[in-house]
């Protein structure tokens, strides 16, 4: 109850899944974790190794077929007290919840799926930065909650000034004319891990592809779209609020990816 | 640890305090946690009044002096899911945190506190609304680190435009020439229960008050400042950003409502 993480949001987070046992790109989440740390003044107590090791041993115990492994650090508790003031509290918690994933029914894929550009915006970075990987989620929730209630599978946010940011767990790609786009992190969303490794194997498969400004008339003119988050791999969107993209079905360039994408994982 | 108070900052929440062992203007903070449910999408099951009885039943249990009260709803939780959308989780939780609450010291009144404007914004209305009383807190308490890494008490978020919103967990008043205002609500604020009931009391006494925008200037030519929170009930400030209020003492304005609301609250 006196937990920081349950009373304020105070803590940051991880989210990866596992291959054959083995955690995903599981030292570029942990140095995540500890950038997330840092930047909202806590140094990792123990460090990243006894994480690391807590993590692998959960794992282990649980013995899944394929994991989802959701870490989270918070600013400790102290019994009794309830204090907005980070110094108010002793210790920090580590919790590392290790659940068997199912993994996206591949119709998903093959169909593609509906997002929406909501009315909620993304947390402004002068307030709460998105790269900040938080157990501050409200933001969205509500914006989910909106996409949802519309029969979207996710939805997508806009900072304030109109440019396109992330979904509510994913981040986003738009493809025009052979060129794939993301949003740039100046405007104000998670660097995420997926979306990293895949504007890597973009390079390696000669596909031109940046960080850039984009808009919602960018979604209206592209030919593909898709989603990339640790759980959902890289997820086509074949539908945003409620018009086809391109020719309704997922694209090329999504689909070399998906292939590469699993072929790093098989391979790790 | 399946809570999403916990996994998102999925909760809503009110602070208060008791006098002679009743909970001050509990009406009043019972029908904001109804209205922050609202905001995101939560209808209180069960009601206020199961809450308004668990809380009480706590009090009678813990008979302290004094206590602070921390009622937190969460959106509930279903065993082994981690999943953003709101409709994954059953039931609602029900925490009611009743302490020991020692006042602050006599000497801090007669004193007054300084406070510091910082550079963290306060979180955008169209992200998440700070009406909304929830388990979102790292905006504040980043914004209230700032603070007190110069010394200061009490921060003091400015929203995106520049305008003056609240304290990490205040409101804030400015007194010039007679008259005193606090930022309109349209800024991007809790609705402060001990705000308005300040804002009431000072129309008692027949000082002209006004809800208004308010930029860090209006701090700097101020005859007074002073916080209102149920804890803090009415506090003065006597030290902006390093600069002494007015005359470096707490004022006629804050003194004279200090005086009133003491007479509420042993009159309730």
């Amino acid at each position: 109850m006196f937990d920081r993480g349950f009373l304020y949001g105070d803590s940051v987070y991880e989210t990866c899944r596992t291959y054959g046992g083995v955690p995903f790109l599981f030292d570029r989440h942990l140095a995540r974790l500890e950038r997330s740390a840092a930047r909202i003044g806590m140094a990792l107590q123990g460090g990243l190794e006894s994480i690391r090791s807590e993590t692998l041993r959960a794992l282990e115990a649980a013995a899944n077929a394929v994991s989802a492994v959701r870490i989270v650090v918070t600013r400790g508790e102290r019994e009794g007290v309830v204090n907005l003031d980070a110094a108010s509290a002793d210790g920090q918690n580590l919790v590392v919840i290790v659940r068997p994933f199912e993994p996206y029914p591949e119709a998903l894929y093959r169909a593609g799926v509906a997002i929406e550009v909501v009315g909620v915006r993304r947390n402004d970075r002068a307030a709460l930065d998105p790269a900040v990987k938080s157990g501050n989620y409200l933001n969205n929730v509500l914006a989910l909650q909106q996409a949802t209630a519309r029969g979207a599978f996710e939805c997508l946010m806009l900072n304030r000034d109109g440019d396109l940011t992330e979904c509510s767990t994913s981040n986003v790609f738009v493809v025009a004319g052979g060129r794939v786009a993301t949003p740039a992190l100046e405007c104000g969303l998670l660097d995420g891990i997926t979306r990293g490794f895949a504007l890597e194997l973009l390079g390696e498969l000669g596909i031109p592809a940046a960080e850039a400004r984009l808009v919602p008339g960018d979604l209206a003119r592209a030919d593909e779209v898709f989603l990339t988050s640790s759980l959902k791999e890289i997820l086509p969107v074949t539908r945003v609020d409620g018009r086809a993209v391109g020719s309704g079905a997922p694209g090329p360039v999504a689909a070399a990816l998906i292939r590469r994408y699993r072929l790093a994982t098989e391979r790790e």
